[in-house]
């Protein structure tokens, strides 16, 4: 076996998301959707209800062997082959009712859809916590002084408040965009057209999608990629967003600037050589995060232009870049209320090169409207928890 | 003088798109947002009317060398602070009122939002035009069966009628994303906190809004980047729509398949070496803006993570992605008009594949819901227009 | 626990470079790392010999808890600080000299230029297997004429041998490149100055490479990303090369060509609802590799703009993009060998599509150097195994 | 028309490269590869000498309208259609001999080619006075201390010979990178087969490849992209070297640390609104660059799974991305000329800063083997000379 247990991406190791998104958890969403299929056909009474129960009493992901499964994937390209297989042998008589006139790509979807849903609501859990800091941080530092900087460059006078309200509005923005992302479930049958449910083929797409919790899409959306791509779109606005606060608080970190610091405390930011560094640990993996997840939303951006009725190879291509897109962004999001949260903020230094630049300035200018920004960021802010 | 014809870029040689996105459109747009900004101050009682109409008089593309500009913006790495300098001496006496309290991202950012407002409204107006087209072909050959085709092989019989509908809905869905996008005006100042324009800061914003016809931001966005990745995306679900279409279009017309072709016509898809041969040549190049358009997202998401209050590069690594999004979008729409419009649909020869696979599967089991898929695509697509 | 088994990835799945690329291979990477640094340092007598073989002693990787490991990453942003601070613990007495002068870079870096060498000798080994089968297809097949396609269409006669003459030269070059790149390895200490290790610091990055098997650099590389960056490339044109073949398998598939098949056989190609189909699903999942292969190289080029001598982000990006493009090209490789040695090649269907072709043509221009093409790029194999 | 004039990219505007690669120069060198077939098939004896020169006296770029030419390019897909049509026409009687028994393809790959070779001139003539200028000032700062800083934090002491001794040594390995690319004339006719040649095809080629100066390949690679994917990786890490300089020189050139400064002179690093300021322009705008190039790497390695003997939109999604990444290259390598010709480096903030560090640590660590690392690069600087 080959465990990931995210040696290399520390920004999601451990994590809620990191759980909800391994290949265990895409075995049990697959598997999900395997039971809400045959219970969803049960009460369209195109299987026998206790069927269905059977079904779903075999399909218990401890009981199938994910590296064995993961094997047997490569005959036919994808894990659902094998994975019905087994479900079949397992559920006994009930086993001729499993996966009743669905292909593979249904329950990869769906499973996919699923595994998104649950991450998402991780992800947005975190995000909240995420904006009250930065709600909190921007009432607190609504008037402190600092100089804004443009090309690492002293600009004008700005405060660190309105600073805060853009990561606010950011994250703001970003929530709304994930949060209001259709997932559909998927059903189409081998063709996409549903063959082998006759006239209840419409009506039991709309009890999958009830059984799954899922949306109910216009179409099986088995090559029209809009759901997924849309997915990963979000889900890299929400690594921007995050990926702003930390390059800033990277930037704030610097020795010479030491305007704000991550929390410290016992191991936090360590370094293997250098005792006396406090590291911008956390705003370094929400970095690498930020600059991972655009690569994986090309990947799925790019894999819309899928042949036929399911392509040979964008589809497959899809699958891990979308995980990575879920776990880096939730992991992102977990992490950045660990570093918001224990922010340290340090008005001092901030005034002191502000008083660089006014020296170089001759006069001070002022901060402009900073403080109505605040106010207007905090305004959209409580608006969105309305 | 280096100019760009498009000889690299068929997709959008000589479009609309192409002149909507042409560096002399962005030098007129950011003319457009100097004068904007000089007629919001106006009303405000900020500069004088007469001196933001004598601006507006100075501010014709025309009267600026385009060349000199391009490398007068080596020196601050933008094109605005020798557009200014321009401008001041165009304008004479009003020339001090140019550009007040500005900085040059709020004139680079507007200009752009107002070149994406315009595109856009090119890339929607194609956009209806081939979902007309498409409308057509699925009522046309909505009952017109065919193999469905998965990894290339024949799966199950289905409809073409069923596969326009697909194309039509993924069209709808992306062309309603990107109409969705807002595109804000952008005004902060320096610092990014309206400093030069006391309390009549938040109304100037709002009225630059109005001068502009964009959208008026809650905060100024010079480094919240979502505005512009958010569009970046949505162009990417348009080309990705398009895309479908082209491959499957491509797919199809292959020599051993020809259940459709492209428009023949004098020049039409010719070759330089084969005269026998019918190329494609509509739906390669759509195909060839749906492989590069992920790739210019990626730079745009990616330049998300943006330092303090303007990047020494994430920043300017935008600009050309974001044109590139948007004339090979515009490109790809004006293209998938054409090769819709023109399509050659063979009932003949899908019905013979599908004889061919029915021989192989015995019996037929017939198209399942593909008519009613059809419809509700169609019924959608009417919504959408009502 | 958080397994990743390749359910989501079946083109590694279980294959060698999966194992060799997995955590458990990182981890002895950086133990070995570790070891070797040590031993170094005892052969110069920095450190006594003792306690360099009982830190050898001490360096097994399951003796250390990985998941936990993983996530004590994230306080340092990487998991060397909770590596070091265990491998001390299990040295007993001679853990003070573990990590001597060293930093975190040191043993990440060197630990995945070791993993890299590892995973490189398995591709190498099974690209050579791939170019004996493609070598013995281009004799075979020779002088066997089929229709050459551009844009999918039918264009001139070609011979099956000419094609696969294409694949070979390609393989060929890919290997070649790959085979070249210099894996070094790193060693810098905190600054990239060496500073701990006085007059004999040079000495000890030669005994140290030697110790570990990589190649010595010229300087440490911490912030010089080039031998990640141009290792990465190589494995694209891997991944590239292998696409191309990929790509045209499966549409030589195609039911209406049938030209070439995926070897047959229990489990292969199957399809979860279409037992009459057979599938070309390595075929697939080597093109899904070569869609993904890709984007990873653009966030590891991208990479290379890295900050002072340690980067906040840039580098913790590379690493899972690394990890991704050494096991997708490593599958691909392997699952490249299963396709090549077991397709199976159908003249009389390429002769039937050749004659469509040359019914249009009227006359039949001939197969042009195609023979003399396949002798030189068999010559070329040849000379390369010399 | 719609000139491209560099307004969105000043990395490029008015340099050398971008004179190089625009949509001229791209037409110009295909014109050449027309005209350097004509003569190696004159040399060869398949057409009159004459004819050749009346091709080459025809053959000149001033005589093409290339605004109709990119249009008409939309007809055929590729821009060589429409170019033989005028070329036949210009060149008279001697017209029947133009393209003979090339395909499109031969002529747009070998003017990128040509285009290439041309553009990497220029960028190697570039590098090589910026390595000039990179080994004085690692001579001249050999010995001057800093701080070295990771995550941002101050580490341990280094010095700025040692650093730009790193910046060197990436300079070096892009530029011998670059400069070992194979760049190969391509020739294969409408299959692939050269089908036109009879027993002198191989002849032909290499007689082709001796009148445009370009490599001979073994096979023609229509569809084997690896020059094009070398060349782009090459070029990308050619940025990544130059990226890695102007990210080190816009940290250190931040107002708090202020150690280094770009050359100042009349609007240079000038602000449209803040006359104080004095940016690292130059630095932004290589940076931006190095943002850029590898997405478009990233859609050339992706275009090498490529169908057949010519993809349908694989081949053409190349020809943009791989415009763009010779132009940033080259456009870069002249401003990184520009800054660090004129870099201002400034010992005693950096002693301040390092003294900052110092007491931090309490006694000096030392520069380590900073002076022996700057030797042995200076050395294989000296060597790349020799």
């Amino acid at each position: 076996m080959s465990p990931d247990a995210g040696l290399l991406s520390p920004v999601r190791a451990g994590t809620e998301a990191e759980a909800a998104t391994g290949d265990l958890a895409y075995l049990a969403a697959m598997l999900d959707a395997e039971v809400a299929l045959a219970r969803a056909q049960a009460r369209l009474g195109i299987v026998p209800a206790d069927a269905a129960e059977a079904i779903a009493a075999a399909a218990v992901a401890d009981r199938f062997d994910l590296v064995d499964l993961a094997r047997r994937a490569r005959d036919a390209g994808n894990p659902v082959v094998p994975l019905v297989a087994d479900l079949r042998r397992l559920a006994g008589p009930a086993g001729g009712h499993v996966h009743r006139g669905a292909t593979s790509q249904d329950i990869v979807d769906t499973g996919a859809m699923l595994v998104a849903a649950r991450t998402r609501r991780v992800v947005l859990a975190r995000l909240d916590r995420a904006l009250d800091a930065l709600a909190g941080l921007a009432t607190r530092y609504r008037d402190t002084p600092m100089p804004a900087r443009t090309l690492g460059m002293h600009a004008l006078p700005t405060t660190f408040g309105a600073k805060v309200a853009n990561w606010l509005t950011g994250c703001l923005d970003a929530r709304a965009r994930l949060a209001a992302v259709p997932l559909p479930v998927q059903l189409g049958g081998p063709a996409g057209t549903l063959d082998a449910y006759g006239d209840r083929a419409l009506d039991l797409v709309a009890a999958y999608a009830e059984e799954t919790g899922l949306a109910c899409p216009v179409l099986p959306w088995h090559t029209r990629r809009t759901p997924v791509a849309d997915l990963a779109a979000a889900l890299a606005l929400v690594t921007g967003a995050l990926g702003k606060i930390a390059t800033d608080v990277w930037l704030l970190s610097q020795s010479e600037l030491a305007e704000v610091a991550e929390a410290a405390g016992p191991g936090k930011g360590g370094s293997s050589s250098m005792p006396h560094k406090r590291n911008p640990a956390l705003s370094t993996v929400i970095r690498a995060a930020a600059l991972q997840v655009p690569a994986q939303v090309q990947v799925i951006l790019a894999a819309q232009a899928a042949p036929h009725e399911r392509p040979a190879g964008e589809w497959h291509a899809e699958w891990q870049p979308l995980r990575e897109c879920l776990r880096l962004t939730g992991g992102a999001a977990e992490t950045a209320v660990e570093l918001l949260e224990g922010l340290e903020v340090f008005p001092e230094p901030m005034r002191a090169d502000l008083d660089d630049l006014l020296s170089v300035l001759g006069d001070d200018p002022g901060v402009g409207a900073a403080a109505a920004l605040v106010d207007r960021a905090l305004a959209a802010y409580r608006g969105s928890r309305a």
